[in-house]
């Protein structure tokens, strides 16, 4: 039976890139990819079945955390992430084949692309209006030239945008990724014209619970800590759950519980396994001190970094340890 | 000369409010309010001498930090927040008079907006279009009736969005703030529609740099400090500054450098006045652990909370330590 | 058999009132008591099977811990303490029957009672000669009268001490435990001399390894640790291996390694029981960081107090963290 | 005026030997040294100007810290250490001229010095008796042979010890300093006898409070803490104000308060000098938490090893923070 992963849609978006990453990296290029309106939907996808595995975006290096993704995963509750792939962000201004750069009165993507590509625009676009669109995906394909002996009208499950349908707009550019220029036939006018270069997103690929991805030596653990009172100390000593325990952390963002300003919860990622006694242990500690502990999955990091391990911190010495407590409470000493 | 005062615009949002409520409790009821385009224009707009203060979301205790206003202030580097005021965020379902809800096939606001009342369109609103719109106060200035004797032409700075303008409106109501539709005299058919009740946003006035406002016992320090690396550590290092002062932390927020993946800066407001011997030298601490330290205002908490100070944190308490090293080095002893 | 228990002599100290106190809390008051010559001899006694248990003073409230018994129990490295006492140190003043004070011109004693009397001799016996003695006792041993039908001689296994034997003494006061006077038929001439009133000493009870005394809910884990480095912080970390899991010292002690100058070792007193999740978490976690650890027995508190214990810290707390990780270990959330 | 130097006598121990290393390293070779009784004593000649300066053990690299001096100085309170020097203890046994090793039947010498040199005489004198002495300095100078027309009498200020006058001697040797053998004619039939070989002493010069020496970059400062509690942490806190200005310790001993078992005091060396910026924030910052805190002088360090401080701790790096805090106090940012 052919797989089917899920991913933030509509198609063409950084996501279905990297979902096709994650495939590749997994030899699973056959599988079905499942575009979704949402994270929750998505999520849902997993629970019924539909979908073997879904995409999301969890991290930003230009915008942080991705605060859809990581409320919707502690909220859910019941997934678990089992690999990561980074994207680099670059974004093109694409346009039906023949139009000039001159030809753009009004151009259109998501709010947010418009955002970051807005020194570029202001410099190339001068006097352009900006419409916006639900996705830059949708920017591109609402723009998409008719296919020969179309009936003028779009395919069936596209969603009209308020920027008009593709035999109704009122632009002639988009700005989307690349995949999508290429998908829906637009010529690329100008490329990796956002404002800041080498920005990269992080995706994380997400399935029900079931056996962790085997340690490789260079993995991480994603978790979600609810401080157990909002009284200073509360986050340093969650904090040394970890260092007490030589356990390092990649990424913490603070999130809101939703129950008033100055509740939270922090999205954490540590270096190293769930397999390693040093994580176990550390996380069994925060288990004790936070509020709420849910644990979101050990995976193998992107790029592959080993984890540095002090020797008294390794599985090693933990079974030293161990086997040092029996031995003194079997016979005393 | 009256005062003049900026905004996030357009007209009628929560931030507008969030500025009548400072302007009230200061006295500035006169004072003129003019909404700006976004962040950065209100900020050159205190430059450039155009405004005497700037109001901007920074915090919700729903979505956490405001990413926006989080970075304008680090990357602008010479304004300081003075005040600070929340406003209860509740939306409202407006049209033009005599619309009823069965009427409703189409309506706009802001993505973000729409995804805060998703369940109750969901249940009230079924089958209904969602058409974006660059704010909230936008989509029902769109839908605002035509005044009597109107050309039919909207007003002249308004900007038309993708959703339409005021002569060719695609869709029927609008989700906005009480505010808007009260000035643009939309009638609302429900309210307080969000998905979450009791959200609440906090937003600061921020100005050109001044004299500091006077400690009330109740106050607030605002920070953004870079970790000076990304070892494992620095955090609770940066952590330590604090807490070895007895300064507790009221927020705490990573925000990405933007120079890539895992390095942060952390936006802080700590209990407490830089005028407070407790905190200067906290602050002293941090300036000298971090990468890079920026002060961004001490001014009153916006609910009076006094804040509790243990006996050997007290200025008395530094105060004789001081002069007890200043004996013991003229002395010796 | 009748069992024996060693401690440290000559008879009638107070180790030897300690032993006695410990004997009759056990209900081994038939049991043997054998003075010893000093630590080493009784942890000797102990292995080679003379001696069922040793007692040896640990820590005085005035002088802190007793370096020869820190040391020796280190160095041997095989004995476990199984119980603790306390005894209040009392001197009395005795001479034979019939002295006077006025007939004193000059006393014996061991130098550290001595010191710990100077205040009351100063004021009651100005001008009074001092001469040392190798313990309180021998000094009231060889000033008792000689026994009716006596030859003269000293008990033979007395050792003659530079204070001149029975036959000989150069002095006509002891100052020595209440114990001592009465069991040398000595006469109590003034009681409770010390400058310093209610001090006391803390004695152990210790025996060769074997099974740990039962948790009692009031008990105390001594363990010496050498730190791995000189460097800063190591002190830190290792303290931060009993915080992180709620575990209290009641007592720490830097003891030179005896490597040179600002190398440690650190004497400890923990509260709890090694069959304590906490107790026995932070001692392998200690075992991981120092540079050796040497555990030396989990026992009943003297005086019965009970440990707190926060809720967080539990061995219910620990087993429900345990019982998490070994859910989402098996089922991957 | 020729200046005074105390030291805890009797003339020719440790002490003396570290009373001259100290005056030549001072350039006055050419000053009185002066043996006194007890620590008191010598602390009593400062404070009635009888004595320029005082020299007295406090550390031992096998016994580690000595508790009568450490209490002394914490107990007099108004005393300054301005210099250190380490001395070799090595001991020698020696006998009047003409003696062998087979002569000898009984040897004298003091309880501490007797417990360091066990191993040899057990090995060279087996059977040999032991006569306690107050001093090895004393055993020896009773030990001295009779100058050439004596008439028999010990010198005038002698103390006859319980061992025995120089007329009337019960042992034929004695263990000592070299310094003692070569001071009263003794010959030298033994050198570097300790059990422990490479033991040192730490000897401190004390004076009245006055000018603290200069900073030298390789400085010790010493002080003794008092806790506020014996909560849990107490300790813990302690030494983050030190650690979070990058202060390292270099030696911490707790002593009892003598207020009762578990209240302790800590005697600590910290690198560094008062003058320095980190050194001063850590004791002012020690000095609020602390129940009482007693500085006891900074120094130059015997080896003259420079103390590594860190680039953020450095006096530029507190000068910069404090000069940031000037500036952000005066135009509020």
């Amino acid at each position: 039976m052919t797989l089917a992963f899920g991913y933030l849609g509509p198609e063409a978006t950084f996501t279905e890139a990297a979902l096709i990453q994650l495939l590749e990296a997994r030899g699973h290029t056959d599988a079905e990819r499942v575009p979704m309106h949402n994270t929750e939907a998505a999520f849902d996808g997993l629970v019924n079945g539909r979908l073997d595995g879904a995409v999301v975006p969890i991290e930003n290096s230009v915008e942080g955390g991705v605060p859809a993704t990581l409320d919707a995963l502690t909220s859910h509750g019941h997934l678990q992430i089992i690999a990561e792939t980074l994207v680099h962000v670059k974004f093109v201004l694409c346009a039906r084949p023949g139009t000039q750069l001159g030809d753009i009165t009004t151009y259109s993507t998501h709010p947010h692309a418009e955002a970051q590509t807005r020194g570029w625009t202001a410099r190339n676009l001068p006097g352009a209006h900006y419409l916006p669109a639900s996705s830059t995906a949708a920017a591109a394909r609402d723009l998409a030239p008719l296919p020969p002996g179309s009936d003028g009208q779009p395919a069936a499950d596209a969603q009209p945008t308020g920027a008009g349908s593709a035999g109704d707009v009122r632009y002639q550019a988009a700005i989307c990724p690349a995949l999508a220029a290429e998908r829906y036939g637009l010529e690329v006018l100008a490329e990796d014209i956002g404002d800041i270069t080498g920005a990269v997103t992080r995706f994380v690929l997400v399935k029900l619970p079931g056996a962790l991805p085997e340690p490789t030596g260079a993995d991480k653990t994603t978790l979600v800590a609810q401080l157990a009172s909002d009284r200073a100390g509360a986050l340093l000593e969650l904090l040394e759950q970890f260092s007490t325990r030589g356990v390092n952390l990649s990424r913490i963002e603070s999130r809101p519980t939703g129950d008033g300003l100055g509740l939270y919860q922090f999205s954490i990622d540590a270096q190293g396994h769930l397999a390693e006694a040093r994580v176990a242990e550390a996380l069994a500690g925060v288990h004790r001190v936070a509020r709420r502990l849910q644990f979101l999955g050990s995976y193998p990091e992107a790029t592959g970094s080993r984890v540095f391990v002090a020797p008294h911190n390794t599985d090693e010495s933990f079974a030293e340890a161990q086997a040092w407590l029996e031995r003194i409470r079997s016979v005393g000493l």
